[in-house]
């Protein structure tokens, strides 16, 4: 009789006893396990939190009490406790559960978040609330290693520490988050699940306890176990303790009746506190724990030998942007990257393996990489920082300060630019256009396939201003459109045909489905159209663009991004700068809404941003013109 | 004989004996006070870095080396000491040199900066810069204890303590940046300051030996001893140990007989090396010593008594935002406010006074409060985040997933929003609507007068999704427009006059020069316009601007911001997307360049963002109309 389906509420699990928390451990994996495979999503994270979460909600009541997950990607146990069972083979589909905690989905879930680093300033603003309040409820925080790079978690336990506020800090430790941790409090971390290993301190309190008069000799044979007594203070969690935190731990976080007893001691403790536990990515599937990278965010795969279930492989952006990288830097020695801790999100694990002393993954810290990047350059590199699209707004304000303000060359790949699909709101990348295009100096750009994005890298890497190109999650199209390419310079579209009925003017990804929007239009209307790739959202391509709204019956800008101040936008701008009418310009973009989660194609579809969506305004702007000619001004 | 006439160069400054330089010290100190007195501008910290800045132009040749301040402001010795002597008068003038490096400004200047918290990335990427073209250099970073609570600062520690790079950071400890610190590290640090205070840990150590059998007996009187040791490896600068920096100090900042040997023994160090070095906020100034926060960033004063120069008072928005604030908080319990760091500049420190326990400073940490408010709101307060418009800029992806995403009722105040002045390019508030606008749900607005502010405030406080109020760098109108209020509603605009040639749209502090201009045309002109208090950015007033754009001859949209993607780019759209006809907006705003430094009313006037520049552009409107209605389409 499984157990799962009838834990309908985290009450159910607080009735269970040990041995049944453990049988339904192993059907949580299962569970996980049948509907990653099925469906994608993420699994290895996951099934390292699973005794985590079953103590979690045995030990607290989080109705009341509040448990505030950082990112969050590694909820799903979480779900499964809090009864999403039911939903959760719907988990990152369209009108399904979300692969984030949510708060318009369950009272469990207090933030809807996807970002890192963000949980301990949320949690210690509800704690302080709570107090003013005169609310008494414990706010627990999980937390992964890999988070704490991140430069808010650090300010987030500089003020806990510092106000000693009551507050449980659970470290989920995986040692191993997306990959090794380059940063110094991860050592720092690791010398203290190392600690029979950790010899720096112990012998730096040797060496001058022997230089004072007196005391060496007389510690004798009680040295081995002064060292450990010294270790047992200074070395577990000084870092912590530094921050203002009580520290306790670290404990495996996957022994159920080690969690238990450690949760209920703490759940009472005042004052800030910091709980280590040591889990393992992958835990309990041989597969993800052999390879727990691959198994970090796996696509569909059969879960006998982890083969993926996707057929055929046409190529994604992201390598097309990788194998053009290295191309480029095999000839160009001052070509470096940066990533923040997605070296195979973003393709720079291939360009790693060919150039390891030229890739500098930073850990979860944006805000870094881009001023690094700053660095790197005024020092004579060329470095290129390929980030997502929702990511870098973590570093607006490094964009602005120390790149577009110096200026300096940074070229920036801005992936999953666009709809990013199944990983839903916070992580839409449909706001970057916007908050980018205010920068003086800086050059926007999104190119229409794989040749395109290989000559924007160079373009990029030539400029001495910052430089962004945005790719979306999706392949890159084959075969690529016929048509003959204009030579890139920057700020200069490229006209793909002509035709006297009606121009789109498409950006980037948009370019594709305008296109075949295009041929569909001349077969079935016999519309004969003007098809323009825009090239650059910034600087725009003004001259190009008014004698088109000036021409041509009407205009309709394409692009996968917000309306609001983005690609569209900037021509209305610029129309309107140079004094040309903007009433027959249709800007069709994303609606002033975050995007729920949804496979990219669908919603895309949604919003009409495809080939069909493309063809409707056409025809419907085509057939509102009153005569041909009658409404040209200007 | 002065000698710092003398120092053209950091060459002089490397010939100059131990007495020569402490005479020049007060030299410097001299001359920063009779400046900065005269002009306004920075002094407390400069005065605390005169001997830090002589010593590391003595040891090190930053022709060569580089040298990377944090934020800047602190700088000016530097200047001094780096050719800009002559031009020092000049000082955050117009056309005068800037208040911060600037890397258009001196080759001593590696980088343009202003914001905190950046400079260990950018010298770490020099660094790594050097090592891959195979180039010897010595990468000096100064930073403040304040500038370490910023999470980059920390993203960047992190980094360098783990890659082992050489890096010399110098911590400028003055214990007591803007306002004293509530950090833990801040703690941390200070104990190192007070070491002989500090018995924690040694109390730890104590006890637990004790408790080891046939150890604690055996310590005898090398306890005392004993305790030190341990002090003196464990305490001091164990934060930065854990970041994997090696530590050397505290040491007096304002001893060049200490400074100079401890920087050449330093010099030569491999790997991150953190020097501790303690200074006094105000030293040498007994009026900025005893309140350093008072002559932090001074206006022009009287040097014998410090009392300002500056003739009557009218209020700044600054102030009267502070005061409406109050009003509002002692009716309501819920409200309580946020700073990073900026208590005094942001009028908070007036709020604190009178509800200290419904105001949190959080240090130089603008992610962590923006994530914090989200916690309070979600627990049931209302929270104020109080912030300048350029720093908001650092808590952008914050603003997005801690606030917008959820939706939580956050009221944001940005001050200094539009031109700041004097402080330059890297801190004019020209960015935040554009920033802002594409975030779904959010409200955007801005009062013309301190009447105005106070509704808003009400308003914002009121909603259940985030809302931002833009003030200025300006007092507040007296006499306000003597116009009917009509009343505050979220999206509705203020008809202030009504005239049948020609509308002006201003946006918050736009709308009082719109006046004047209006006033003077109706009297030289004989033009009746009707003038709008735009009062929203989002969400605009699309029915009122839509009939203007329909019925006047010309609409003319005013704001202190950049046009990309600002309040009449909103203006654009919405007309756009309601089928109107655009081309009689003009878009009145700051053109597509960094603004310098120099005075907020000069920099206004230039951009013709005044009464004088509005009226030209609308007299050039109404003479471009070639007949009444002739133009009208739509």
């Amino acid at each position: 009789m499984p157990l799962l389906p009838t834990v309908r509420s985290p009450d159910d699990v607080k009735r269970l006893d040990l041995l049944q928390m453990k049988a339904l451990a192993l059907e949580i994996r299962e569970e996980m396990i049948r509907v990653v495979s099925e469906m994608g999503g993420h699994l290895a994270s996951n099934l390292g939190t699973v005794e985590l979460c079953i103590a979690l909600h045995h030990v607290f009541d989080f109705l009341h009490d509040r448990l505030c997950w950082d990112i969050g990607h590694q909820a799903y146990p979480h779900k499964l406790l809090t009864g999403r069972f039911p939903a959760f083979p719907t988990i990152k589909q369209h009108g399904g559960i979300s692969g984030y905690p949510n708060r318009q989905e369950s009272p469990y879930d207090p933030f809807t978040i996807g970002h890192a680093g963000s949980s301990i300033s949320t949690a210690l603003g509800l704690r302080v609330g709570d107090r003013i309040l005169g609310r008494r409820r414990r706010i627990v925080v999980v937390v992964g290693d890999g988070s704490l790079t991140s430069g808010m978690a650090f300010e987030g336990l500089n003020h806990a520490g510092a106000v000693k506020e009551d507050l449980l800090v659970v470290l989920n430790d995986n040692n191993m988050f997306i990959h090794p941790s380059v940063g110094a409090m991860s050592r720092s971390i690791n010398r203290v699940r190392m600690a029979p290993l950790y010899l720096d301190l112990k012998h730096e309190v040797y060496h001058l306890l022997r230089s004072i008069p007196g005391l060496g000799s007389a510690m004798g044979k009680g040295m081995d176990l002064f060292r450990d007594a010294v270790r047992r203070i200074a070395v577990p969690g000084m870092f912590f303790h530094e921050m203002g935190f009580r520290y306790f731990g670290p404990i495996d976080g996957h022994d159920l009746d080690t969690l238990i007893p450690a949760l209920r001691e703490i759940r009472e403790q005042p004052g800030p506190i910091l709980l280590h536990v040591t889990t393992m990515k992958g835990k309990g599937f041989a597969l993800a724990e052999k390879d727990p990278v691959k198994f970090h965010g796996p696509s569909p795969f059969d879960p006998e030998d982890g083969t993926s279930r996707k057929a055929g492989s046409p190529v994604p952006y992201t390598k097309a942007f990788a194998a053009s990288l290295i191309e480029i830097a095999r000839t160009d020695p001052a070509v470096v990257a940066i990533t923040a801790a997605m070296p195979d999100g973003t393709g720079l694990v291939e360009f790693q393996r060919h150039f390891p002393d030229r890739m500098f993954d930073v850990g979860i810290a944006e805000q870094h990489a881009v001023g690094f990047a700053a660095g790197l350059q005024e020092s004579g590199l060329k470095p290129v920082v390929a980030i997502y699209s929702t990511f870098l707004q973590r570093a607006f304000d490094q964009v602005f300060q120390e790149v577009a303000v110096q200026p300096l060359g940074v070229t920036f790949v801005i992936d999953r630019a666009g709809i990013v699909g199944e990983d839903g709101s916070n992580h839409q990348g449909v706001y970057d256009i916007a908050y980018l295009r205010p920068f003086p100096g800086a050059v926007l750009m999104a190119p229409r396939d794989a040749t395109e994005l290989s000559g924007m890298l160079r373009l990029g890497l030539g400029e001495s201003r910052p430089a962004f190109i945005r790719i979306p999650r999706d392949t890159v199209p084959e075969p690529e459109i016929p048509a003959p390419r204009a030579p890139l310079e920057v700020g200069r579209a490229e006209i793909l045909r002509n035709g006297p009925d009606g121009a789109i003017l498409a950006y980037g990804a948009m370019v594709q489905p305008a296109w075949e929007a295009a041929d569909r239009l001349a077969r079935e209307d016999g519309l004969r159209l003007c098809v323009v790739n825009a090239r650059f959202a910034k600087p725009l391509d003004g001259d190009l663009f008014e004698r088109l709204a000036r021409e041509q019956p009407f205009v309709v800008t394409v692009e996968d991004h917000v309306r609001t101040g983005g690609f569209g936008s900037a021509v209305l701008e610029a129309l309107n700068a140079r004094g040309a009418e903007t009433r027959r310009v249709h800007v069709l973009a994303f609606e002033d809404a975050f995007i729920p989660h949804g496979a990219r194609r669908l919603l895309l579809r949604l919003a009409g941003l495809d080939a069909d969506g493309i063809a409707r305004i056409v025809r419907e702007r085509a057939r509102a013109i009153p005569s041909r000619g009658a409404g040209r001004s200007g």
